[in-house]
């Protein structure tokens, strides 16, 4: 952390700036400038608040040096974590799909999304049964119900479940039957719902709030790793700009930018991302390509009679047309689908 | 809700779109232009998602035509509603100020701010117990504790209290001490949190998400008024923006925007929608002069002592001398202060 | 500017990033975290890009110290600008109030609209001859007509003129006939018109670009002010954000920011900064009340006639109206309206 | 277009908007709901601001149908335009990558670069003479001389120029020496500039503004287009967002949906929209991944010596690297680089 003080601080505001960096515990350093005096905070930053340094007389900004994560750094961890979710390792050398409708609806509806994404490939099945909705009066998922009905169909097809958790409560209940706990975007900083995902010790799929940065994805990560509670996969699913063409703004810079930052599995939404089921393909494509480790991909045997998210989920041959995509692309970056048999006869295991 | 059909969509698919319609229960009215053909869906749109007909053969978009809230707006009730909070009333014809620390930190630093801001005039003590901070190192808030030494000291002071709530299960205690429920930028669309808020039928404070529309924000009010509470003060507190030179980006046009919209009342929050102690005072009394209906405003006895949010904490002198410039802002605009004793001699009583 | 190097950069990195910041002439100073080392450049900064260090071995990232703009900080000049225009001064004491239709469409309308604000207390007339339009098929102003308009109005009413320079190539034909070139949202990165409008020496109205920064627009200004043109009144007019329900989000922190940062005058556009006549009074009392030294208003005797901006312009009865509002929020402040005559007879004059 | 009255709008007011619609020759169409009138104006609304209309008493707000583009729009040009720059197709089957320094800065290193660049395959050489730079005290180009070092250069090493032009009277100038004229992101809204860009007739680079919705960048081709020059590139290079790692979000979305919108070709800047040299490889890839007719590349020979934008250049050995990975991907979505050899002996020609 550097303190930079104010153009023609006096000597007074200087050494009181100083004595307040070594009564909490730290070194400080002088550096004097042509125009301005930076005083250095020598130590481990991250427990306080730039903020409180700004108050003192004579300051006038703050420069903390360090990122504040500290567990979800590369830094701490340089090898990448990967994270087993019922024998299907997200964060390996294979890309993982995690297909299913928006909301679950019926038994048949669940059970010919299965059927379909399970056919053409994909490797989990995603679908809420408690969802956050914008309006009241809009359906609220079949709760309970839902639950079963995904535990059942798990079962029968043979494809894990990620589906979301909305408050800490309801942890325990989704942990019976779920793989993978989902926090969504809206709830990326209700801590109580993170610490309790992390006192759960299960795997947990944490998307990026809507206009949250990316150093705050990984704080909220660290809410649940400083739990001890490891397994966590960060998912991008697109931001909240001004341009109002498509829902979110997919930040595909963000897949890199993670890449450097965290040891953490990164995978990304492109049905929320855009809002649009025409442009899923193109930002899937470009999500792998970008050394994504995986996606969550909005299906739906019938779109038109969806519940929730109609517009952005694809039809089930629409997804087998993209999975086709996908695998072109996952070779053309050097990678393979998770579990896929490569052309010389070896079956693909991530992180075999 | 108008179906916007494609150039050249055949007339198979406007049929089809006329009958969903129909299926839904509403009546379809066609209008052809020179180049597209609209299908206006006749009916209260509110519980159907536009996206219903998105999905269907040769539609191009579909445009909403009502607000998505109903007993938030001013057609439901054009009368503006007022919010009691033990005694105090916000959204009447006086301007209420809630003020005290981010962080209670100890009954020493609580009492000097309270009384510190009872005495410049201030209606109400603000002061968080449970705290949403991005990092789980800092300082998370003194939790129960905290909450005790608010109802000590609002009982010695004679201010009612306000303070934040971050997840369900603590509404009953948080109720218990506080005369009105905080529900913070992170948790706006913590749905479980609105409903548990909405059932308690306390006077609940509802600060707009930090990159939440504005109507997003009735509709999270909406959540707790279809619960039959209609204690509901909003608050517009920064909106996240491309401009890194303050924290956030205080809406002012939001003030204008929500008074036509809705009968709720509309405080503001200077010191989170600027993030510097130095932009509160201006940031006050524009939101005033643009007809706010109060503040909650941060005041600590030693900002550079904070546990949290220094940087934006007012000294108690600094607040003395905006309550002064504040009280001239409300008689500019015709309004006075809670409880203010007018020249006349009549004392403001907000809706009396 | 201070040279973060990464997390266990070796030795050799970090010597030749000291070379490197010898070889420009400036001292390195070194600081050695219990983390990372970070290396001071002491110097004058402003000439040189951070990202040179960027590209080093070893560097993390570069942290600029001071502001890169000069002859407009308050350092370089910490006592307030006054801009003359015609006998009226912005920046002194005086609020100045700057009206007129958004674009000039006829005699009729201009000399309508003109002894409108003149009679409502306005103290220069805004319009535009020239006008940027999103579409080549819309209203693209009168030009040249609308010019010779401009002056002859101007002449007969009594108001000096503001009006939109829009290429370098047309900087003298409108220094001809307004008595300050105004440089539009578009344009306040449109160098080759801020190095023109310099070089001309007449009063610059520089309007905020709608997704610049703040420093941005001080780093504008500097274009001008390094031409020897110190006659810039800065506006603040709106942000593109993510909020819909308004045309620009009005960044009303910008004001306060600008009077800590620049000794330049600084105005608001409450017209554009709200997009819709019935928020345009809450806004300017706002920006009156948050320090603006004054505001450029869009007013059109016939709204619904208008040719450009129709919904964001005020009739003459809803700007006189306003004008009074603007008085008292102004005595409220301590400030007055430029020459109003105060109640002890004294006639205010600005600066005087 | 359709006007929305408020609710309980009386008949007079229905009636007036009629008249007001039919006075400006239009059609209007008459829809009863049950809560609110809309009244559908038919015929080509293009030249018409919605605002005209929301002036209306007893008008809530009025909803635009069509896209206010019309020579840009797939429905006026179904098939996709190629645009020809010395030999060079941009928008058919061939990638396109054009590469080079930000700045011309010298022969050596404008040589250097360009035989790197053609070496590895780009197909167009880019170069800054005249550049757009934020600080007045930044380097600002070789102008003139570097135009000429360009036309040298190209005629060296055989590869077409891009360069970039900031205001409309060095449009000759340019046109002279380069095969494309680019239009930057601050000058997307210079309407002289785009103008006097559509009477060269020259092919275009007309880059996204920073804060440009997509339908802004189509109106800013439409300039273009209606000067009957339809020669227009358009390039997405990152927008402005609240996120801070990256100097830009690219807007990988907008890839898509410009597909959708127009028959022009989309090429993408990944330098500009990340900002960073480690992140242009994974956003590149992403482009082509995601549909994009060709790539801008930053390349510099020794970026920690470059005189602007060092942190973003490619070294020519990662730009190589770049070239072979994006072949792949390439070849993944069904299509070639420009002028490649196929396996099966056939030269790739775009359009061919």
């Amino acid at each position: 952390m550097i303190v930079v003080m104010r153009h023609g601080a006096p000597q007074e505001s200087i050494d009181a700036v100083v004595r307040a960096v070594e009564e909490m515990g730290f070194k400080a350093h002088l550096s004097q400038g042509t125009e301005v005096t930076l005083i250095g905070v020598i130590g481990d930053e991250r427990p306080i608040d730039p903020e409180h340094f700004e108050t003192l007389e004579g300051v006038e900004r703050v420069v903390p040096i360090l990122q504040p994560f500290k567990l979800a750094s590369r830094d701490f961890k340089p090898t990448p974590t990967e994270v087993e979710m019922d024998g299907v390792t997200v964060g390996g050398e294979g890309i993982v799909i995690m297909a299913g409708p928006c909301s679950v609806e019926s038994r048949e509806q669940l059970r010919e999304t299965a059927y379909a994404v399970k056919e053409a490939g994909a490797h989990a099945l995603r679908g809420g049964a408690f969802k956050p909705r914008t309006s009241p009066y809009s359906f609220q998922g079949l709760g309970r119900e839902g639950l079963e009905l995904l535990s059942e169909v798990s079962a029968e097809v043979g494809l894990p479940i990620v589906t979301e958790v909305m408050t800490p409560a309801d942890v325990p209940l989704i942990q019976k039957h779920a793989a993978m706990l989902q926090i969504g975007t809206r709830n990326m900083q209700n801590y109580a719902l993170l610490h309790e995902a992390g006192r759960s010790g299960h795997p947990v799929l944490l998307k990026r709030g809507m206009s949250s940065t990316i150093q705050e994805l990984l704080m909220a990560a660290e809410y649940v790793l400083s739990n001890r509670n490891y397994n966590v996969v960060l998912c991008e699913r697109g931001i909240r700009t001004f341009e109002p063409s498509t829902r979110f703004t997919l930040d595909i810079n963000a897949i890199g930018v993670l890449r450097e930052l965290t040891h953490l599995p990164v995978i990304v939404d492109p049905s929320q991302g855009t809002g649009k089921a025409s442009l899923v393909a193109p930002a899937s494509r470009a999500a792998i390509a970008a050394g994504a480790d995986g996606l969550l991909v909005e299906v739906h045997p019938h779109p038109e009679r969806a519940l929730s998210d109609a517009a952005q989920q694809l039809r089930p041959e629409q997804f087998e047309k993209l999975m086709r995509e996908l695998r072109d692309i996952a070779h053309a970056v050097g990678r393979t689908m998770h579990g896929e048999l490569l052309a010389d006869g070896a079956l693909s295991v991530s992180g075999a």
